[in-house]
């Protein structure tokens, strides 16, 4: 039916329900009249880049108004950022498995009571690339973990549940597509590997602790390479495993600064 | 000493030192004159709490602004917020454990670069509570996982590595001493358990996804309970092992909404 699945029992029996982070609610607000012609969600960490990615999208879009006064539609929390142009959503997530999730549970139900119908959802941002040109984009095919394994284990109550980290391949090869249409636009279709930590979990030198040589460093990022991880970042696993549940077309396209 | 320590013998060898997320660095500020004064910091998630808390901060210190007008020394940077009162730092740090740990890394570098000695380092804000009147606060004695242990799993590279997440006792009963000169301010020391997740890791009825039954989440509460668990929240056990590390006296305390 392309409808947002939600799996939770519990949900039907509430006489409302309140999307928290988002300062939302089903009592409070219109959601389908809000949100129902909603068709693409685009993620990503920073509020600020979120908005002018909204703008952007205005302009893009020829929409009536240029975007300028894109106003936050969760301006009464100071968790997360949400603007919309058209049917385009944009919503920044912060940084880290646990933060986009809370965001991505609240999504989900937002566009299940909004009744949204073919929702895809695209998390863009920057990453750290491996073996890959600077500037060149990276659409993920299957997120992995800090081990190369494309898994997500999520704790349910003292429970390790294990799941599947594969994201939409037809998503994928539209977006390559797309991309080959704009000159000088490098991208490539890799593993993206998220880690719970930037320095210590991605090999950095520069953090407070730093326990390992700069060759276990190289070791551990070859190994990656060869893995065909081609990009790290902190939320991947967590997207792909949510978005996956839910039925929503999902893709991640990082930026290698 | 007093001094804050960085354990990472790569950062002697670089030339510079770029506090990324906090828009900070040590060619482009003099960090022991922006804070070489500081002795304590006050963390906690959302950016416009901290900025209140330095506003009260300022008028509890009897300082000259009023704090109206405090202005976030991270401005350049979205992905958290800081401000000064006086000696005391108040700091955004998101929500879970990733995104605490890279405040975090970068926050002890600062104070390492600073100079700064004797930096206490506490974390505010609110909690879940766990079979105590709501509107209590309570003092972290011990973070805890979502299996009740007093550990940390840091991910270095694929290594696992455990770390302890004890917190300062005497400090933990400073705290409790303030609170009892305070009337009808119900405060208590426990032990925090700290989970990856809001939803399925705290046995949430109302997340996206839920699998389990309102039974199997009381008997997890209770057995929580049990192991001494008094509140819930999502950052204590990074907090508790990167402090512990680098020398800075920690604590964490929060109110039970």
């Amino acid at each position: 039916s392309g409808l947002v699945l939600v799996k939770n029992p519990h949900l039907d029996s509430m006489e409302e329900d309140v999307l928290y982070h988002l300062d939302l609610g089903t009592k409070t607000h219109n959601l389908p009249e809000m949100f129902g012609d909603i068709k693409f969600v685009c993620v990503g960490g920073s509020p600020n880049r979120m908005r002018a990615f909204a703008q952007f999208m205005h302009r893009e879009l020829g929409l009536a108004s240029d975007g300028e006064d894109v106003t936050d539609i969760c301006a009464g929390s100071d968790r997360y950022a949400m603007y919309r142009a058209g049917p385009v959503l944009s919503i920044s997530h912060g940084m880290g498995i646990p933060s986009i999730s809370i965001m991505l549970h609240e999504l989900i139900k937002l566009l299940h009571h909004a009744k949204c119908r073919d929702v895809t959802i695209i998390r863009i941002g920057t990453s750290g690339g491996l073996g890959i040109e600077a500037g060149s984009v990276v659409i993920t095919d299957m997120a992995v973990d800090s081990s190369f394994r494309p898994r997500f284990e999520q704790v349910v109550l003292d429970d390790v549940v294990v799941r599947s980290t594969e994201l939409d391949k037809d998503l994928a090869e539209e977006l390559l597509a797309c991309s080959r249409e704009i000159p000088d636009f490098p991208t490539l279709i890799g593993h993206t590997m998220c880690t719970y930590d930037f320095y210590e979990g991605q090999g950095r030198l520069d953090g407070a602790l730093c326990s390992f040589s700069s060759e276990k460093k190289l070791d551990y990022l070859r190994r990656a390479y060869d893995a065909g991880v081609r990009n790290i970042e902190m939320e991947s696993t967590a997207f792909a495993a949510l978005c996956g549940l839910c039925g929503l077309k999902g893709e991640s396209c990082r930026f290698h600064l």
